[in-house]
């Protein structure tokens, strides 16, 4: 185990109804607020009626802007870093899944920022200061509602970047998991693969001897390999909703990664994927992952094998590690088929033609992944393995 | 899954040499420190003259209370109360286990409060100011390092009390493994039968479909099952003590009670065990447990079944619910033995003669137990199958 520092002061709220503690929770950081959210879905549902009546009843006073797309645009961003200034919003409320959360605290980063907010996402400082952040989660997959981080891709240059630092938690999360039963499956399923991909990014570690850890990633692993087919046999399910809900939030709030050194290979090459695109991450996931284990399980034959194990009870094998290690990564794909996710490339539509230029970008800071440390290189040789 | 609240700003500092880092922590809260500790463990283990040194050398003046002991009093917490408000002390420092910890909180909520702390302690209200408190961790077990409790011991009535609401989560703990080297292996293994105490009150509960946090509990358990034989083969395995001493935090920061209903019961009633025999409240809990679990199990023989199978992979018994059930108690008790744990009041030469008088002050303020509400006619019945 490797020293660690964890803090993830996030508060969640969660369950039926919660949505109603937002005053009470507001109005301990702020007296107005920007209400960020994406398209017509939390309309659809009633979400946002239910939360400009809260607000409204409450007499906080507020502004709006919507519109953020998944792969959340740093347009939008200025856009409502502007808004804030002008309007004097102190105070960000994000409602949906992790684009919006993600857009809001880019926001939130910016407005007190002199320079151009994607100078944090462009490697040159870390935020000294944030408005405060909540969200009301919607989409169970980024886990931006109580991690210290934000992706946000830049429109004009086609890059996708992260930012990352404590300040960046969110004060409070509402959770309720009604307000995730009319996602479609293959929004769903993009959404769990993310989860699980949060996981896998941590499992994959090559620090020795963090027992703990590995079978707290093992817990929620199966766990979701248990309720995402419930979901999408029943979407109303609600404690099937409600565990995958709360297994994203848990993936992603950093304990998992406590005392280890995660990865991020995959989720570095998959932005290179979306940012070009614009694809769901949680869809190019799915196609990345594998490719990467195929590239790496040799580095560590044996995590493999107890990935395989403990994950996916693989014991047709017992003395070939190797044949051990493959059947786990195998069976990984038969679930990303089972719910409906691409496995390749070709799933997509994706060809070659733009292999190079994404791996010449994946490591424009550097090396990416921990476990191995790819350069450009291994970066387009894991392309090819996901054609 | 029920509707949950969760917050947990406990900030944990872990691994070797961590102390190094307490000025700048200390310094975020406060300006003069009251240094709580016990007897002479960490004088011997050269601790406390680490501590010192890294107070004098950052120039942060303190004043000492030593003295704690297991159990810790009430009489000693009013000491800290005066000691605190003539010296203006305003950041309390426990350095120790979770005795000196949940008297750290405890004169922590009495400095700032008019009346007589036990008030909070006996049920009269909730404290709603507190001095800053944090800790430097050296027995794994209570989870107070950070947790939102406190017990203490009234050593004039007999009666230990617990309290608990969120201002009392310690702002940050320091928790280096190589700090419990010196452990000798009964207060080891107490400690570690305290840790898998928390997780098993957590797991009994009647709330249905709690899928990630049963697996949560589950895993940190068996985790706990590996390590604890391994720590007491070789005390000074830094990744075993590591594990145990994060499993001890993860087990009772409350995270693995969301969405649950836990139970508490036996912790109730070994709290009356000590109070009056003064013994180790792991001890205590290794008696209690076995016989609570005997008493109760068929209110949910299925939950008793995957405890078994789950956590102590009995397969030897298949559709006969009750063997499995029983068996899973019986390696409760085998594993108790086997870390040198007592199983039986006998064990520690207590009869049967204050049964009925511990009976009823466990149940005082009503009954307790939330998996199967006990009444004084129960506890009585547990301890005498703890006999």
């Amino acid at each position: 185990m490797v020293n660690f520092n964890f803090y993830n002061p996030a508060r969640i709220i969660f369950g039926k109804d919660t949505e109603k503690e937002l005053p009470v929770q507001i109005q301990k950081f702020g007296s107005k607020v920007l209400l960020h959210y994406g398209g017509g879905s939390i309309k659809k549902i009633g979400l946002y009626d239910k939360i400009v009546k809260i607000l409204k009843d409450a007499g906080i006073p507020f502004v709006e802007l919507g519109g953020v797309q998944p792969n959340p645009r740093l347009s939008l961003v200025y856009e409502g870093i502007q808004l804030c200034k002008k309007e004097n919003v102190d105070f960000i409320l994000a409602v949906g899944g992790g684009s919006t959360i993600d857009s809001a605290k880019a926001i939130a980063i910016g407005v007190p920022y002199d320079g151009d907010v994607w100078d944090f996402y462009d490697n040159k400082g870390e935020p000294k200061e944030i408005l405060p952040v909540a969200s009301v989660l919607t989409i169970p997959a980024a886990g931006s509602e109580s991690s210290d981080g934000s992706v946000i891709t830049n429109d004009t240059l086609n890059l996708k970047h992260s930012v990352g630092c404590e300040l960046m938690i969110p004060k409070f999360t509402i959770m309720n998991p009604e307000n995730t039963f009319s996602l479609p499956p293959y929004q769903t399923a993009c959404g769990a693969t993310d989860i699980m991909a949060h996981l896998m990014e941590r499992y994959f570690t090559t620090v020795p001897n963090v027992d703990v850890s590995d079978r707290l990633i093992e817990a929620t692993f199966r766990s979701m390999l248990y309720n995402v087919p419930k979901v999408l046999r029943n979407p109303n399910d609600y404690d099937a909703r409600a565990e995958i809900m709360w297994a994203g939030t848990v993936a992603h709030n950093n304990l998992y990664q406590m005392g280890r050194i995660p990865d991020w290979g995959s989720h570095n090459i998959e932005h290179e994927l979306s940012a070009i695109y614009d694809i769901a991450h949680g869809a190019g996931l799915a196609i990345v992952f594998p490719a990467w284990m195929k590239y790496v399980y040799k580095t560590d034959i044996k995590r493999f094998v107890q990935y395989a194990v403990r994950m996916f009870d693989v014991d047709l094998a017992f003395a070939d590690d190797e044949e051990i290690a493959l059947e786990g990564i195998r069976r990984l794909e038969a679930f990303s088929k089972s719910i409906g996710m691409p496995t390749r490339l070709a799933d997509i539509g994706i060809g070659d033609d733009r292999i190079d230029e994404m791996a010449k970008k994946a490591v424009m800071y550097g090396p990416i992944g921990k476990f191995k440390p790819l350069y450009e290189e291994d970066v387009a040789a894991i392309l090819r393995l996901a054609l």
